[in-house]
């Protein structure tokens, strides 16, 4: 297949190396650097105290003549990508934001492509434009959220490398909620705390806290089996303990964190059903304030 | 009297200023620069638009001869003051520090001396080292921790200045309690959100948590009448609403908070009686990740 990968951060890095190795690849970064920086030494992957480079192809304007195409930028993101993908021929387009609050975009947004989203359970850091390292191996779960079918996808998905297994969900709303409870949880309470993931299982009062967010989260998101969430939940801080939660990656760096995606959306939902919700409200405006100061 | 005020901060200068006009006041501070400024330029306070200069003398280190001292020095500086009040005379001496943290430092503590607790219900901005603003106009309650007899000062205190009144409280635990409820709800979570302390009561989001905090505190300090204290939380939250707290203008300043003297307390206290207070605990620690990052 023709790959596709919008976004040159960590995770556009890393679909765009996995994919290399079946299949021709094209990055296309906002900066023209980091396209020229790619087009010219291909991108590395460090692992396991190894490194390896793969050729790909970087650009910095999205061309055409893609089969299936990844959107890996941040949700806040998202207003300057969909324009420029109206303009394409119908194609097969998969959304990886985190959190849920795209999903009211895409609803509304037809412009005519087979739509997927996906949910990334990989650990990777960015090193530098063309550098990343794949911190925590894990899957990336799928879903079809406005397709005609999604055998060929299927079939293409089910072999992209041995490292980077795909998992195919049925039901997208429960996957994407799945996984936001996930981030809702883990994401603010590290970024406050300025904490590794493991330790908010490993300190009982932030076990309890953690506990109380999870009790606002999965009440909004109408979650059926709360306690296979919470051993989820307290799975991926074990699997993931050593690791820098992606929002506290963002607070240390001043970077624009993604909580309008994780807490804001939940606010809004919350909102709507008239529930309350002061964990998520508390943790939201903590975050901005630490990040506007 | 002779008066000593030990601390040159918002607080020492405000005690030094009222007491000015009926007493012969020393304020002792640690910087000598500081203590020169006052003996030579005397305190100035700004309060409704006005200012107003008054004579008082400056000290770098501590001398004899007082009736009352005030002690208005933060609790994790109590360690260096303490033992150079060893050193005097039996003496009356009143402590300032927010929270109860000295508490226990105090019972241990036998120098021969009479011991007061006072709880500072005014607003005070520290302009520069012989300046300050009173920002909110109270009261300074105070009571006898262990004293022979408290009827000689309560006639003292009773007019030592018309916008400065004393109120007699008989018990020292309730007073000191009352207080380190309201800062225990206010301090950390305006700290953290970086909001007045309005913001507390018109959010209601904000409300809410605050209201977890709120039950976790009292719960922990055994207070009996539950909607007086909240009330009493309300209330200082109103008076006091374009007020920025002391543990916010500590973070703002990046300076180190009161955090262990009213969090830290409270988290001890849970501790020894076994129970859980994971509210108190995450503000504890977010606190403490945003000072020492």
């Amino acid at each position: 297949m023709r790959i596709g990968v919008i976004g040159g951060g960590s995770i556009g890095l890393l679909f765009a190396y996995y994919f290399s190795f079946r299949h021709q690849v094209t990055v296309v970064t906002r900066r023209k650097e980091q396209a020229e920086a790619i087009q010219k030494n291909g991108i590395c992957l460090l692992a396991d105290g190894k490194e390896q480079t793969v050729k790909v192809r970087g650009r910095a304007e999205l061309d055409s003549g893609y089969d299936l195409l990844f959107v890996a930028v941040k949700e806040h993101q998202l207003a300057a990508v969909l324009p420029e993908l109206e303009k394409a021929a119908p194609l097969d387009i998969m959304f990886l934001q985190n959190g849920m609050a795209h999903i009211p975009v895409l609803e509304k947004w037809n412009a005519g492509h087979g739509i997927y989203t996906g949910a990334v359970e990989h650990g990777a850091v960015r090193v530098d434009d063309r550098t990343l390292r794949h911190t925590g191996k894990g899957a990336v779960k799928w879903s079809a959220f406005r397709a005609a079918s999604a055998d060929g996808l299927k079939k293409e998905l089910a072999s992209v490398h041995e490292a980077f297994p795909f998992i195919w969900c049925e039901d997208w709303y429960g996957m994407l909620a799945g996984k936001l409870i996930v981030n809702a949880c883990i994401n603010p309470l590290t970024a406050l705390l300025r904490v590794k993931n493991g330790k908010l299982i490993e300190e009982p009062m932030y076990l309890s806290f953690m506990k109380l967010v999870f009790e606002e989260a999965s009440r909004i998101l109408a979650i059926d089996d709360l306690e296979a969430a919470w051993e989820n939940v307290l799975s991926v801080c074990r699997k993931t303990e050593l690791n820098t939660s992606s929002m506290l990656a963002d607070v240390l760096a001043e970077r624009q964190t993604e909580a309008d995606a994780i807490m804001g959306y939940l606010l809004k939902r919350a909102k709507e059903t008239g529930s309350d919700a002061p964990h998520l409200a508390f943790l939201y405006h903590s975050i901005k304030a630490v990040t506007e100061r």
